[in-house]
């Protein structure tokens, strides 16, 4: 019996990292630990929240074909292992939390077991205003940050699910359901 | 914005009359009131669990079109009142609880709002029992009904969601997820 991957994507401050160790602590899921180039931002753990790696390491894994799917996303590279992956699926569900590009490839390449769940903030001056409140990204960065947003939720669509960041509970609950319901999927 | 049609098949005797009355405390839903020509069983009430009328209304009914389905098990007639479906879910989700044939005609008429859930016991063995216990079949009925059983668990493909009946509260939650899921789906 394979399980399904459940693919977490939404806007920079949409608070995906939040809910997904709400999920992990509730859900049957294992969480594939993405790689990446980017610093890590003050509290995230190495091999927790990302592998966090050099440059020329991340390109070697890429010419050796090692990624499910990589994206580079201002200026930082984005990957999840292949491996890691494949291994987990065939035992039972796996979480990936990953941008709108890389959830469109693991959808291509995983076409019966992905499933794509979008999470947007309630408004984009909401998500503004959480962006702000991190302090982790200064204002140029916000701004691009906000105008990947934009982008990232016109892509909605391609997404099997939309749920709205509004309330925690309310959202995690919601994600549950549709990790619940896929179980009983035909 | 419209609602879903949510409907519920199951084997006599598979619990799902138990089943919806949990489900239409707890969720968003309408229960549409079959008609039926079956005689009234012990605890039944009219026009809460069926309309129950003559073969002679029925059949006028069909005549005039006026059920979004009609089926005959085992010499009776059931259906659902098409003008009640149509006018609830402009409003919003609708709870049907029809057989495996009247569900293929709902899933054809309205493709886009209706999701089949099917409630399968956990063995047949264990529904036969059910269908015993409940002492409101003779000997003969049960081996038809049990028959019966055989022939909609093969039309299980037909459904979108297969959800096991072996304990009452684990079978609603599945169900409630399902509703709260399909809430999501874009």
């Amino acid at each position: 019996m394979m399980g399904k991957i459940f693919v977490l994507s939404s806007p920079s401050g949409g608070g995906k990292t939040t809910i997904r160790k709400h999920l992990l602590k509730q859900c049957p899921l294992v969480y594939s630990v993405s790689w990446t180039t980017r610093p890590p931002r003050q509290g995230e753990k190495d091999k927790e929240d990302y592998f966090f790696v050099s440059e020329r390491a991340f390109k070697r894994k890429i010419e050796k074909s090692e990624f499910a799917e990589w994206t580079r996303v201002l200026g930082n590279y984005y990957g999840t292992p292949k491996e890691f992956l494949e291994k987990e699926i065939k035992k039972g569900n796996v979480l990936l939390e990953i941008d709108v590009k890389g959830a469109r490839q693991i959808k291509r390449r995983y076409r019966k077991q992905a499933v794509l769940i979008f999470i947007a903030p309630p408004s984009l001056r909401e998500l503004k205003k959480r962006l702000e409140n991190r302090k982790t990204e200064n204002r140029k960065e916000i701004a691009q940050r906000l105008k990947l947003a934009y982008q990232e939720i016109e892509q909605v669509n391609k997404y099997d699910y939309l749920v709205i960041n509004k309330d925690l509970k309310e959202c995690t609950g919601d994600i549950k359901a549709i990790i619940r319901a896929e179980g009983c999927k035909l």
